[in-house]
């Protein structure tokens, strides 16, 4: 299988399971449900739920374990879009080619939408945590690194120091630390939290940490280069928005050209971190190439 | 050892176990930490774990095993409260005797504040049901339970429907479920977790379900009649919030004076449940008491 046609393949799968996950009910409650429904099936290159699938099949897990979990990733993913997204925060008004949240059903309703994807992620981890008694611990230990990653120690904080900085002039060091949390740490989640369900050995955790950083690192340099080089019609949300807030960016500290560097050297290096799989490794290294060449 | 003491004891053990699983920290993230302490430790009746404790002591459990899951309760309570009083919500000034998250920190680091209280809850479980193998089944389940009362279709549904029916006169049948999803889940799963943490009987936890049922009833009642006749002062938030809101209320739906007899019948109702523990429930018909002659 190739890279293009196997990324088609888990973008289905994962588009279908999100679906089912999260249905329209008939109940008092139901304007929820369409909210969440809205933002969660709107596209998107579900980056880490075919992190973990790809994970999955590198390390031949068994794909049924993993999905609820790469689903999960792109719920907490999706709530943080929701939130960042609110006129208190980010205030976009477009998202992955369609209008923002809070532009269609309120603010109140979008601040309750991306809370119940939040906890729904964890309602869905934990039941198949204990749907079979055998695996709970195992999975459980999936679950906690998807939270640890998610929370204040990881994205929440990212999202605190981008807020925080806004307008000011950050070194290197410091952004990198903050795209670490922001992004970074979820995305390197859905690669450990994928190798733990398929039971991946010390070695292989070691090297699929290392190559996530790398992407996670990558694919936040490209965002950077795409706010300022990229169309506002492929990326589905608005460019140069990072320059109108005043935030710093690969782009603002480095240099464009500089940037691009980087970006090639951080791809470079998460190639030759996968030598070790072989062939196995074919998908992953699409990824970081497809991840580099993207243009949204 | 009589029902105010013992109270007072848990109120204690509460306060400091919250203390010290949300420290501050010298981290780049750090204001993150500050406004999650800020309304965390703000004190309040800490109704929720309060209620883990006593069915703990009731069962013979072990405290130790409770205390994570009563604290992961409450910081899902604060969270929600958080959240309610943002301006696009609620839109409330005053939360336990103090300014609310968003005046002190701003919209933004309160949303964020609120999204770290939740996902802690869960780091804060799942770590717990790690840490000894033999348990991580009954405490994943226990997590579980907590987990589907706070969500969409437990609390958040429940504010959800609280924004939609402002201003429209409900029946009294929808307002009961109104309530049973924004606050009685939570109240019930305080309960129902706490049970299966302590091994409880099938017996036992039917009458325990039904004791939180009546529990949670009797306190929106109570807290829809303080809003009325309460004292600002005592309630540490603002009374008349709801008429001033148009919110449909047990007094609007039913007269001030058929909620008091509501609110009567359904604490002794409660109170009768408990009869099947016997003495070993003094705390349970303590709070249940509290819960009615309580003045915040």
């Amino acid at each position: 299988m190739d890279f293009k046609s196997r990324y088609g393949e888990w973008l289905n799968l994962i588009n279908q399971s999100l679906e089912a996950y999260v249905q329209e009910k008939n109940t008092p409650e139901k304007s929820i449900y369409r909210s969440m429904r809205y933002s969660l099936l709107a596209g998107g290159k579900r980056l880490r739920p075919v992190l973990a699938l790809a994970v999955c099949e590198l390390l031949n897990g068994d794909m049924r374990e993993v999905i609820p979990f790469a689903c999960a990733l792109e719920m907490i993913h999706t709530y943080s879009l929701i939130h960042d997204d609110l006129p208190a925060m980010d205030n976009d008004d477009y998202r992955r080619g369609r209008l923002t949240n809070h532009k269609v059903f309120g603010e109140a309703q979008a601040i309750l939408a991306g809370d119940a994807l939040l906890n729904y992620a964890f309602e869905l981890m934990l039941s198949h945590a204990l749907s079979e008694a055998g695996s709970t611990y195992k999975k459980t230990k999936a679950a906690l690194v998807i939270a640890s990653a998610s929370g204040a120690g990881g994205m929440i904080g990212g999202q605190v120091m981008d807020i925080e900085w806004e307008g000011k002039r950050i070194e290197a060091e410091a952004l990198e630390h903050m795209h670490k949390c922001k992004t970074g740490a979820l995305i390197k989640a859905a690669v450990v939290s994928s190798a733990i369900l398929c039971n991946a050995g010390e070695k292989e955790l070691e090297v699929l940490e290392k190559y996530a950083e790398k992407l996670g690192l990558a694919f936040q340099i490209k965002d950077d280069i795409l706010d300022i080089e990229g169309s506002a019609a492929v990326m589905g949300k608005e460019a140069g928005s990072d320059a109108r807030k005043n935030k710093s960016t690969y782009v603002t500290v480095y240099g464009i050209s500089q940037a691009g560097h980087l970006l090639d050297r951080t791809i470079e290096s998460a190639l030759s971190d996968v030598i070790y799989f072989g062939e196995k490794a074919y998908f992953l290294k699409g990824l970081a190439e497809y991840v580099a060449a993207r243009e949204n």
